[in-house]
């Protein structure tokens, strides 16, 4: 089968690999429809993360089942199915509370830009849909996997709550996604962090109210003054650095909450800073698992359209180009088709 | 009258001072019944923290009001009133919204250790009860107005529930406030942390079921052994040091949350490792003035009894022995008569 193979930063190849198979009772082998590449790939394409020996790329998945374990009864060959990037029992202490991407037996997915793959943990991580959904639904299928359900957690983490003030920092697909989750929530104003066109647009169209291009102290000053002098309730940090960090927590008023959901890069949060905000933080892999009943059914009911953050597609070929348009912001973000 | 001057590290005495008079119309002037040292003044006595030029010291009290200003109609002379250590107005953004301690015009108390305190934004912070309180209860009332609350808010910032499992963590006068807070709130199962022989018998008197006295690596296996392997649902953090922040997030379960009330002295907390744990962390100056109410009144009715906190008992005159048997570890708290 063809693969993504990273070999170095700036180096993403399609090569021929050995197909997955079956390894434990309860994987299963689907053949990918779609799978993308995510903002966090670009980490090590950028050489922001070490990337060591050539290795498989990819976490985000949608695809037809080839093949399951012995173990590996919820779904069987045939059927469309949606995943989590990471993978979960569904049944240890930590799932049992909904926290299945802290399941003690969770396996992150990392080969997933490729024409199949071997999901570890099936029977406990994928959802299939009834029916093969039209290739429309397709987009917004495998957003769920991952930038939805991460969307959807940094609000559930930020407390929005019916009629509260939501700040998204970020405006890559999280974000975008994070503010359909502020709508969906009941938020009653949405103020998006963006300072690129075409995103603040989509921005708009998922619900955002308002849109802030400042940052750093011009940011939070007008964050002030959207929310009458003292922050907002919720604020969803999805980008990871010290300073869309800093810029949440000083976005929420006291009393208020971030969630935040882009993987840590060198943050460290000054505890006497944080104490005397009064901000509640919550961060962490999305436990997406847990959502996916529910976002599929909102994606399938036509009520939400996260697949619009897919403002390229590519065959899996093409992948280099995939990761090349995100890194240089001409994409949101890359869907590919094997 | 007699205050509290702080010199140096080490050095606390009783001298003569002008008395307080009514600077602002929101002013009250009170006499003190009962005042206390916090562990919080044992930081600029134990040299942690500068003392600069002396002043006085103290933000713990209940009083009797003897003199109010043209704007404070809430409490009248003759009146017994209890108070926050942190003041409010108790009509800004902040303090409408229950966030007290974070009012747009707060003035932290300093100078309770007294015979007569001025009390800034007095027509937002006292509470005066309907009549006067007996003698036993005066300990109590005082604590409310300091220790209760802030171990009140550690509970509800870990958001301690009924039937969840609460750690605590400190044995100070805050951590066995926060035990009653857990037992009140509802925790099924309440871990104290502690060392000492004397505390480890009040905790279990205010509540706690089980008692760990180990610490750092050992302690966090203890309480994961205690907790189904996965750590508890809520855990109070209540002595303000990297070493307890450390351990108090380590012992909370993915999905838990770690209210932190101590104020945190060197304390960074690094975004990956909290990013990993999704576990919830909220802190700060408890908004004592929210449960000032409920707290009086489960005082009154002797359901909640915190003043057992306070083993030692000293005139005003003493309050250098007061400090030292703190920081001797002699004495949990001291209660300072004038």
């Amino acid at each position: 089968m063809r693969a993504t193979v990273i070999h170095a930063p700036g180096d993403i190849r399609v090569e021929d690999a050995p197909e997955p198979k079956i390894v434990n009772p309860t994987d299963a082998i689907i053949r990918t429809v779609a799978t993308c590449v995510c903002g966090s790939d670009l980490w090590p394409y950028r050489g922001l993360e070490p990337v060591g020996d050539p290795h498989p790329m990819g976490h985000e998945y949608v695809g037809i089942v080839e093949e399951v374990g012995s173990e590996v009864s919820n779904v069987k060959p045939g059927q469309f199915v949606v995943g989590s990037f990471a993978t979960s029992d569904n049944t240890c202490a930590n799932c049992r509370k909904g926290w299945q991407s802290s399941c003690l037996n969770r396996e992150f997915m990392s080969t997933c830009q490729a024409e199949y793959v071997r999901i570890p943990n099936a029977h406990g991580t994928l959802v299939a849909t009834d029916e093969h959904p039209s290739d429309e639904l397709v987009p917004s299928l495998l957003a769920v996997s991952d930038v939805m359900g991460t969307g959807w957690y940094a609000a559930l983490a930020a407390e929005v709550k019916p009629g509260s003030t939501a700040v998204v920092v970020g405006d890559g697909a999280v974000g975008l996604c994070g503010v359909i989750a502020a709508k969906e929530l009941g938020a009653e104003r949405i103020i998006a962090m963006s300072r690129h066109e075409s995103r603040q647009k989509l921005a708009l169209e998922f619900g955002a109210t308002d849109i802030v291009s400042e940052r750093g102290e011009d940011g939070i000053a007008r964050i002030k003054d959207l929310t009458g002098g003292i922050g907002a309730d919720s604020v969803l940090e999805c980008v990871g650095t010290s300073q869309s960090m800093s810029q949440a927590l000083h976005s929420a008023r006291p009393g208020g909450n971030v969630g935040f959901v882009g993987v840590p890069h060198e943050v460290a949060v000054d505890g006497q800073e944080l104490f005397f905000s009064q901000v509640g933080l919550r961060g962490g892999p999305a436990p997406v698992r847990r959502y996916l009943p529910d976002l599929i059914d909102r994606v399938l009911s036509g009520h939400i359209n996260p697949g619009k953050v897919f403002d390229l597609t590519l065959p899996l070929e093409q992948v280099a180009e995939g990761y090349k348009a995100m890194d240089e912001r001409r994409a949101i973000k890359t869907l590919l088709t094997p």
